[in-house]
């Protein structure tokens, strides 16, 4: 059951960080969360390896930093989790381990409904088996290394984003808010997605094919 | 002096949070600068009213939020501040005094060299007198009421953002990051704002008079 205005337990989606993960790839969709949460009741858990705050860079010396509260562990996540979210960002290059574990053992539970990434997010994806046989698309300068970390995968170029199943990648970081959008009209509805897109003052690529950056970086390779 | 590769102090940003701040207000911008830094070396300082991590939702007892770690208070903040952002959100309808007061203090000092407003966010830099007889812009679909927040302001309905000498206001929410990059292309060159806006994948609105979010919602009224 996808999100709804009348459930009784808000639909739980999980965030999975790590160390340097890319910003905009979690805080594009999660404003577009917060959003439809005015309406359709919503639970988050940001989940990381312990229960310190998380910060968006690798070295832990950065004086520019930003450091996101955590409210659960891969090795003990809640129950309930309906749909799970993976940014990516500098850190996928050296996940955590207990992520990739996290991924391979609750990314296949028949209870999760929705697997989502955004940008390179999608390469923890695959290092978990998750998206072997399924197509699936990523960000777009780093795609010839995430394609190699998904051999058994039909890595598309040219997509905004993918749906293959109940499996949702995004291209690269500002294509989140737009797989986001896509994600929320399919379950929720157009109409619900696109009134969220106008409070947010962005111009939504509805096509999910939509792709420039394919053809930037083809070239520029 | 604006950032620099070769400064030899990062150039020093704070970001003013509240309880009930738009997560996006923060983020995209935040996500542009978060790339310049690899190049221009910055310094970030969270500011709220006390060191307790900072909520995107009124509702304490939310199940949908995200808290963010603050290295800085109003009262006491660091030194060397040379550009302040100001995110909007349904916070700003009832913002922490001390926030205002801080505005009303630093917001003014001749070390200051650029004030930067995200969506509602112009309200607030508004109430504390910094916007008078200046240029600004803000949400559209708040626009009504942000106005009355500054009646001496010039407020300008049609704009992505509006730049009056070193004062930048953005309209709602995603605008931050166009404006944000066009406050790079304006300070670092717009070959390093346009390679930024190519790296996350976004379509830059570079004209700041782009927006037809002023006449959705000016029919909309």
């Amino acid at each position: 059951m996808p999100p709804s205005k009348t459930a009784e337990e808000p639909y739980h989606i999980a965030v999975c960080l790590f160390p340097g993960f890319q910003l905009l790839d979690v805080c594009g969709p999660l404003d577009v969360l917060n959003i439809l949460n005015y309406t359709y009741p919503l639970r988050l858990t940001f989940l990381s390896t312990t229960l310190d705050p998380v910060t968006t860079q690798l070295n832990p010396n950065s004086p520019f930093e930003q450091r996101f509260v955590v409210n659960g562990t891969y090795s003990n996540p809640p129950g309930g989790i309906k749909a799970i979210l993976v940014p990516g960002g500098g850190g996928t290059r050296n996940p955590p381990p207990e992520l990739i574990d996290y991924l391979r053992r609750e990314g296949a539970a028949p209870s999760l409904e929705f697997l989502l990434s955004v940008c390179t997010g999608s390469a923890l994806l695959a290092q978990a088996g998750l998206l072997d046989g399924k197509k699936a698309t990523s960000n777009k300068r780093a795609f010839e290394w995430v394609k190699s970390q998904g051999p058994k995968v039909e890595w598309v170029q040219r997509a905004r984003w993918v749906v293959d199943g109940s499996t949702w990648t995004s291209s690269g970081v500002s294509a989140g808010i737009d797989m986001a959008l896509g994600w929320i009209s399919s379950t929720c509805g157009e109409d619900v997605a696109t009134t969220i897109a106008d409070q947010i003052e962005h111009e939504w690529h509805r096509d999910a094919s939509w792709d420039p950056f394919a053809d930037l970086y083809a070239e520029k390779k």
